[in-house]
């Protein structure tokens, strides 16, 4: 199956977006009963992770927590400037693999998948690639 | 194939908890030979990681590091209080993807799978979910 | 399909190695049009990640950053002396879950893929299982 990609919009410098609904409207799109999604973010200075859908003070603990361990200035040498971001990427990843089952993401009742933007706001991408198994 | 849910018990607020003979297990009652395995952690304050099997020294050193460099306390506004616990699963991720080969799975000499809690002890759930393929 | 082992020499304590056409490498090897590639790092004190290709002082600025997050010295109890890396594996990851299409990984513009060296210089290898699937 082809890979999807999808266009979104961050809004702040550092933000966790929920794209739950995308990719489970990519997994029913494709009709999918079983099977794995792999969503993957095609850029160097943003991730995808998987953390809490209920208190929206979770995700901006996360995103003042990091931004704390992974201080912007440190003397980085990147002309850019945004080696922060791109060391945030790798330490949280630019895939995540995801379960489907009954034709939907398999998710812990609290879970929900984000789009971590560390060097936002930006236009950005998260493909979506969808492997069917035999659910028997 | 189905996702196969393992119950297990955490016993300290952070610890590595082995579950590499839980996912051996899953992988050869389901005779399969070779693919993937993804293990899954339904929780957003645990992860899944992989690291060293020999001294357990390296258990403890990273469980006691990861909490010097994420404090338990550093003005976060959730209400639980467990938002170095959310950011810790973030870091370490929901989601692991094992290989199987020759019916079990293919590990380094010094590696096993550890289930990591960072808000224990709980109850807590793996998921595990099997792709077998074609090993020619 | 088979896994397939790469061997390969990393020549600083830390370093950010790309493996990119490695892994190209075995995807056109086999003949793969669309699908995965898992890469594995068979070791407890390196890791494999994804990032920027362009300006070589991303890599720099992220091992000088990630090793004053993780210092070298701290109090461990293991023996070896190496927790440091220990935890640097389990923050990047031992796998990165690839996507395949037109025959080789999709990656973003600035994208390339790196085995992480936390405890070289050392001879380490990579293992590389790909998974066609159905392009249509």
């Amino acid at each position: 199956m082809k890979i999807i990609k999808k266009r979104i919009r961050t809004t702040a410098h550092t933000q966790l977006l929920d794209v739950t609904a995308a990719v489970n409207d990519a997994v029913k799109n494709a009709g999918v009963k079983s099977g794995l999604a792999v969503v993957w973010v095609p850029h160097t200075t943003a991730a995808v992770t998987v953390n809490e859908n209920a208190d929206p003070d979770v995700k901006s603990d996360i995103s003042r927590e990091i931004n704390k361990i992974v201080p912007w200035e440190d003397g980085y040498r990147h002309v850019e400037g945004n080696s922060a971001a791109h060391l945030k990427a790798s330490l949280f990843g630019a895939a995540e693999t995801l379960l489907i089952e009954d034709g939907r993401l398999a998710l812990g009742t609290w879970q929900d998948v984000y789009f971590a933007e560390f060097d936002g706001p930006r236009t950005r991408e998260i493909w979506i690639k969808i492997f069917p198994d035999d659910p028997a």
